[in-house]
């Protein structure tokens, strides 16, 4: 008997717009952000850590609304009010009658139904004193699916579709968890390709990564045709011909104009363009995808995707060749575990989104179970990799020569240590406190020497 | 020269669960609520009222992300910041370079937007002394477009052919003008059919709205098939084998139990069949489509649909026959008039969702325009209609035969009376708090009759 008996949620917000670090075709001033929650129980020393990933301005509102489905869980039986029949849970949770209306299933009631999600599952995993991934490598088929709400994707995926998936995967596990266990898990890296980087500086990043190991690099496009083929040429001048390197829009054209630039960007040999267009477009993903097809270009998208309906209908009209689950932005682990699934099932390969705060730590769990579970091969996959605020983690990512090595440690990996929340919260971090007091600070400075 | 100089936000909440109002095979206990805006500017008696509808709880998150948006709207000037490129002010809005993390351009964000726009498009047809389906139907084609962002949807519809749809409509438009004076626009009542309702409350509902002028009837189904088949008898009954009635399902089904389900009711002649499965699932609807047609069964959804790309997409997909716009989920009045000129380009009529609360006062305006300036005929058109809380709002629809009426004062219909926020805004206002007074009272008499 474990019973929920508060919630605690934080606002932390990382100022990384100050040196650019991860600003894109449409993002230009990203404060890497998390709507952080901590789950308490009636046993003390027992509690979940979850989060959901934001960009700064707007944290507060996702905090709220985690708070505003507080009555869901607080007062809950983990065992017998969630995970006896976890994936109703799920569904109660995403389905609570007046607050589905914001949605259903997308933008900020998503992002909080993530949070308090995976909260849980970090919860669940440290009372088991495993991590997130083990405990879902060792889970039976049964208990898999008993896990996820299938409303909406029986015409894409049923419950004994799912379970004779995973049984299948039943075979070469054991080696697969060795073998994970002894070399990790290979990453592709974003950290040499920002828009807002200097020429020089994509040039050392690139130098500088594949000496740490990494093989496989994304660059950000989008803006300016001339600039991209100019970094393109860059980078393809340090990794040379053959390894690979991808692309990113962003979401940045219509889909015309994807086609276009992607045509004139091919001679430099991306793998695949990600987020040409809209998260939403479906069929304009398809367009694109079987446009570029002849110059092999291949299409990429998901980190904006709000749920597995939508997933399911990217696999059906084949608008994707790399599945790009967030970890944070469907409502967590259960819903992923389903787009996992239908992934196998339509033989896409799925490529978490990571980066950002926290979706390293995250996402390696989820990989970590689509090998040994489901895909059963590494074939084409690698997981993001960005080399950011990894230092605020109780049990941050372990990375070896661009490989995401084994997590050992109880839970999801997503605990903050308490001084990055003293510092970072906001707006009463230190941090913070201290900007904003400087700020105010300024009006009354200049209108002293103006006087003078 | 129009300065906006501050927003109130209100959380209004009208406690319509006590009597089952609203309630379908989703939303049990809807209270129908608004996240309300009033823009002020620096002309004391010039202000813009707007609203986005909700079902109760969570309506403040909403309201904390309007304020999340201040920052771009107070301090512009109206002319020369916001109208004269309205189209790019939408897209900067929409857009906000962190707060487009929390959508993009879905859920509570959007929500957001909707209530901010919409209030600008009232501040605008005040300051003009017109309301706002006469602002846009006086509007040239040129300055129509102007308002609309076309960015994710040029693959369907290009500015140039939206100008060559309005200018077509030209033809005839004085007299659609001199119609809608005279006659109105005709609607379908959603208020005979809830599922909390008893037979008899239905049967004497029926009479009651053919005796108002009522000819056309939706009905709520989908939780219990015999249950479902027993009401529909009844109201065909009542309405007679030859008047329309539509049944609404609001996304309860998955895709194959919609088909098998709807196939059962078929014998009752529903005209369509609204939301039958989850609102993302443009490849479902189409598919459900594509069964039902031999039936006579037509589909409709949108009430959910969160923007201009998911209808797109249903456009191309072939997934619906009636588009149900809403006016406060997508990104307000610029946004709704890019969706009916798709909507005109592809040959699907414009049915607006309405009811809840504001909605009906909101939606007349967009329906006078399309039918005027677009779609040029009346032909399978009419506007849902539903009786509630229209007593709460300042220049209320006004309702004639079954018709709406010329709206006539200036701007959007959708200020409330004072007295209305000053009774339900939550917590504060006079009927919540004595609710919430009430409810702390009982614990104690509990209590005490125990100790007794």
């Amino acid at each position: 008997m474990v019973k929920i008996t508060d919630i605690s949620i934080h606002d932390v917000r990382f100022p990384t717009s100050e040196e650019q670090h991860g600003s894109d075709s449409m993002h230009v001033d990203p404060d890497y952000s998390a709507a952080y929650v901590i789950i308490h129980t009636d046993e003390e020393k027992l509690k979940g850590y979850g989060m959901t990933f934001t960009l700064g301005r707007g944290t507060e509102v996702v905090c709220l609304c985690i708070k505003a489905f507080e009555h869901m869980v607080i007062g809950k039986d983990l065992d017998k009010d969630i995970l006896t029949n976890f994936g109703k849970y799920w569904g109660d949770l995403t389905n609570e009658s007046q607050l589905r209306w914001l949605g259903p299933e997308k933008g900020v009631s998503h992002l909080a139904v993530a949070a308090l999600i995976n909260a849980i599952w970090d919860l669940w995993a440290r009372r088991e004193g495993k991590p997130v991934w083990r405990l879902l490598v060792e889970m039976k088929p049964e208990q898999i699916v008993q896990c996820i709400d299938f409303r909406w994707i029986t015409d894409a995926l049923t419950k004994e579709e799912a379970i004779s998936i995973l049984k299948k995967a039943e075979t070469g596990k054991a080696e697969r968890i060795q073998f994970l266990e002894k070399n990790g898990f290979p990453s592709y890296t974003t950290s040499a390709g920002w828009l807002g980087y200097s020429n020089d500086l994509i040039r050392n990043l690139c130098k500088e990564n594949l000496a740490r190991g990494w093989q496989v690099f994304k660059i950000k496009v989008g803006t300016d045709l001339e600039d991209d083929k100019r970094r393109l040429q860059i980078v393809r001048e340090e990794i040379g011909p053959d390894r690979r390197m991808m692309v990113d829009a962003n979401q940045k054209w219509d889909v015309e104009t994807a086609i276009s630039w992607m045509k004139q960007l091919a001679e430099f040999k991306p793998w695949f363009i990600e987020e040409p267009t809209s998260p939403d477009d479906v069929l304009g993903h398809a367009r694109i995808r079987k446009e570029l097809a002849p110059f092999g270009v291949k299409v990429a998208t998901g980190e904006h995707c709000q749920n597995r309906v939508m997933f399911k209908q990217f696999l059906q009209a084949q608008g994707l060749d790399f599945c790009q689950i967030d970890s944070c932005r469907m409502g967590g682990v259960n819903e992923i575990l389903s787009v996992i699934l239908m992934c196998k099932k339509f033989g896409v390969v799925v490529m978490p989104h990571a980066g950002g705060v926290g979706l390293c730590e995250y996402v390696q769990h989820l990989t970590y179970w689509d090998y040994c579970s489901v895909a059963g091969s590494m074939k084409d996959t690698y997981i993001e990799y960005s080399d950011h605020l990894h230092e605020h983690f109780v049990d941050p990512v372990i990375m070896k020569d661009g490989n995401y090595m084994a997590p050992t440690a109880a839970g999801y990996s997503i605990e903050m240590k308490p001084e990055a929340i003293k510092m970072y919260e906001f707006p009463i971090g230190t941090y913070w406190s201290l900007k904003i007091a400087s700020r105010h600070t300024v009006p009354t400075t200049s209108v002293t020497s103006h006087d003078k």
